[in-house]
């Protein structure tokens, strides 16, 4: 009986196209931070549901995955109350669990301590078009630096991740969040006003000053106040470093003098990084962040090919410290990994050389020739991926489908007069889609003619090794992996031909 | 108020030492089996309940973390029952998740599809030492090859991958399900005492002939019966390829032709990889493995420095296609990843370089000393680990941190005359644990011994680049890494003395 197969609801099965992109992205982004001196850490899935429902997690506290307590009876009683069957939930992002890790572990941590965090989170979010119920996130976090080095480094660090991963020409956009707070002050904004005026302000580049002007008439800001906020932000926004100290000093005569050095320091040191790598900034005081915990500087990082942002972050001093009961000066940056993903194309390419085994090869040979073509197996990432691959089929129709799944030349492998005959090397990617599909091409009577085109007579005559029962075919091309290769011995056992009882090929 | 920061019962955190080893393992793993053509794939966390809960899993099932629906009332009424307050679970094994992905993604597969899965698991077992509630497995499959050729691939491709590790030396346990049911039929074991037969064979190496002739005796078997059992597993244990099918042949009359020959396929195979690796199998008709859903070939892999297998697999054809309504072949095996690492040495060598910053250094500048020392980043683990460190204490004493947590080297990065000053970089090992401890060594006031030390007044003069801000040290000795730095320019601005408003510094 055929089952429903699907993954459970909002979830999803990643193809090896997929993790392959994924891969990619990750070795790129953590090979970047590791030259930073960022280290990978780890925490549960799971974690305790007081922890997670502690309100630290605002909205998506109401999107946890509940687990149940062990050993609860099969049966409950009347009026037994949902939270108290629960004692874990699956976590809902990183941050909640570094706090935890950082007050855990800070003893054998360095000071301050580079973190690197990647793995999935789970929210049980209305399935949508690319938004999954599981989906990965990708942080690094500054704890214990209260200097702007922090910010300056993050920011560096994670401009040059996103361009690892291809993803250069990118605008960060800057600024502090109690710039916005002195110029709420400024302009008038009564306090119980303000947190609904910074979220309207982060709406500007959706609404523009249209929106915005209405919406904070609907907060009852008075004409004035909202043309003050209006003019501070037109004053302020894209200045350059060197005039950047001198305008806010001035327009916002209430914002303390560190909050402007430090914004110096930060964008004098994008202009530096600027100087290398294609990379721009732009003072944006209307930027919010929609995150409460922030305290200091913010800044997200924007790619032409994309609305919104690619990674956000800022300073958040009040948060790690809970775990501790003492604040903690921290600083973090969050790449949009799905969001990169999404962007990326899959490649089919696997860079991948077939043995193409006959079926009455031994098995025992079959493994030789993938041996020898592997060579020492085991230096990272460095050996070719050499698979055995079964002969089916015309040999024209194989050879096509195996190019078109990425393989990049084959190695055909088959008996002769009793010996195994391992063919040399040929390319795939030579024989072009044009020559497999062409008229009077490769469609001949049990696929001689593409046999003829793979292995040319005159090029491979086939060689009785003396004293061996070794038969191999010299390269057509100087291919150096197999021009090496001593004899292969064989046995004359039959493989293959030999489906399973109760065994059925799929398509 | 401080927090009990512990995780949640039976889980734990991974400190950036252990995420190191594990990082290690798994690449050194994913880099051999991607050269035999397997690819990752991935399912998500989270499976439907009566997927998780269909049998397939044995006693697994009784260890399911459940996860509540949402929606849920806050009350519940009476006589409501648990299960039906449950809609997913987590995934206590990759087998299960795999099984569907097949079922769900199988058209767009190869065929045989080489499926490489890693990933966490969870069980809510008892906690105990070195077992937890959420633990890494690390499997391979081949889906859809019915001959002989997966086992044998498999078995390479483990081993393969053990060595890769550095567990070489690895000793393989092979032996087929059926030539135990043939061994039963023979020696006379009536059909319903089969199951427990074969639990106490599995036993064997543990309790040793005297043991398993009283369990065999306790399940109800006369003498006859098991001096039988024990004289064909005595006549067959240990066979060289040799020997084995004749032996088997004539002991057991009743076994069908077809498993002697894949079994001298796969011993062939085996015998070949021995002559290249320093791999050993033997023969061993009294291995189970508990697994009920084996169906052909198992085999486990041993190694002299762990009881119990590194490694364990087999055949099983009739689990996969339960998901299809179709048999399907398939052969798998699975690496014991935590068992591994546990065996594993932490290493705190980082070969990082530390850029060591005094407190009066603008940021833009320690940020650009760093920058040139990295050089290009984002070539996959290419590039030197710089990492920006601020000093602080004694410099001899903080050397001496530096160098047992791993520091390679560093760069003394100060302010001289307002200008800013990179020194050379100097090893950290060469300063060797004896001098930064001995008596009369780098405590002497102020850390001018250490100092002196580090950056020998003969070797390093100052000298001011003309037209620039910049002061640089030449190099103490040849470093090829930062001969070619050019001029960096500096700032005035301080930082790092000043500590952000409530944040304290941890120890």
């Amino acid at each position: 009986m055929k089952m429903d197969n699907s993954p459970a609801r909002g979830m999803r099965d990643l193809l090896p196209a997929d993790v392959a992109v994924r891969d990619h992205v990750l070795e790129s982004i953590t090979a970047v931070y590791r030259q930073f001196g960022y280290q990978r850490i780890e925490t549960p899935a799971l974690e305790d549901i007081g922890r997670l429902s502690s309100g630290q997690g605002g909205d998506n506290e109401k999107l946890i995955f509940m687990v149940l307590r062990r050993g609860l009876p099969a049966e409950l009683e009347a009026g037994a109350r949902v939270r108290d069957l629960v004692d874990l939930g699956l976590r809902y992002d990183l941050t909640v669990p570094l706090s935890r890790f950082y007050g855990n572990n800070h003893a054998w941590l360095p000071m301050p301590f580079r973190s690197l965090q990647t793995g999935p989170v789970w929210r049980a979010e209305r399935p949508q078009r690319s938004r999954y119920r599981q989906f990965t996130q990708c942080d690094i976090d500054m704890i214990g630096e209260p200097s702007v080095l922090a910010e300056a480094e993050l920011i560096e660090a994670t401009s040059c991740a996103l361009a690892a991963i291809g993803l250069k020409g990118t605008t960060i956009r800057l600024s502090d969040r109690r710039i916005l707070s002195a110029l709420a002050e400024q302009a008038g904004v009564p306090d119980e006003a303000r947190d609904a005026v910074f979220i309207t302000l982060d709406k500007l580049d959706k609404i523009g000053w249209d929106g915005v002007r209405a919406e904070l008439a609907d907060q009852g800001l008075t004409a004035e106040q909202i043309s003050a906020v209006e003019s501070l932000i037109d004053t302020l926004t894209g200045l350059p470093a060197s005039r950047l100290p001198d305008t806010l000093a001035a327009s916002l005569p209430e914002l303390p003098a560190d909050v402007i050095t430090d914004l110096a320091a930060t964008t004098a040191s994008l202009d530096a990084l600027g100087v290398e790598q294609p990379v721009t900034w732009e003072f944006d005081p209307a930027l919010v962040r929609g995150l409460g915990y922030y305290t200091g500087q913010v800044f997200e990082i924007m790619h032409p090919d994309m609305s919104g942002s690619v990674a956000g972050g800022g300073r958040y001093d009040k948060l790690i410290g809970r775990s501790l009961g003492d604040d903690v000066p921290a600083c973090g940056f969050s790449i949009g990994f799905e969001r990169i993903v999404d962007l990326l194309e899959r490649h089919l390419g696997r860079d991948a050389l077939a043995v193409l085994v006959e079926p009455d090869v031994p098995v025992t040979d079959a493994l030789a020739v993938a041996r020898r073509l592997r060579g020492p197996v085991g230096a990272a990432g460095q050996g070719p991926v050499v698979e055995i691959v079964r002969r089916s089929g015309k040999f024209g129709t194989q050879l096509k489908r195996l190019a078109s799944a990425g393989y990049t030349g084959f190695v055909h492998v088959h008996m002769e007069d009793g010996a195994t005959v391992a063919g040399a090397e040929r390319p795939l990617s030579s024989l072009g889609p044009g020559r497999l599909t062409g008229p009077g091409g490769l469609t001949g009577p049990g696929g001689s003619q593409a046999r003829a085109a793979h292995r040319p007579r005159a090029a491979c005559r086939s060689t009785v090794v003396p004293g061996s029962s070794l038969v191999s075919c010299p390269p057509a091309t100087d291919i150096s992996r197999v021009t090496s290769a001593s004899p292969l011995w064989f046995r004359m056992s039959s493989w293959m031909a030999k489906p399973r009882e109760g065994a059925t090929s799929r398509k």
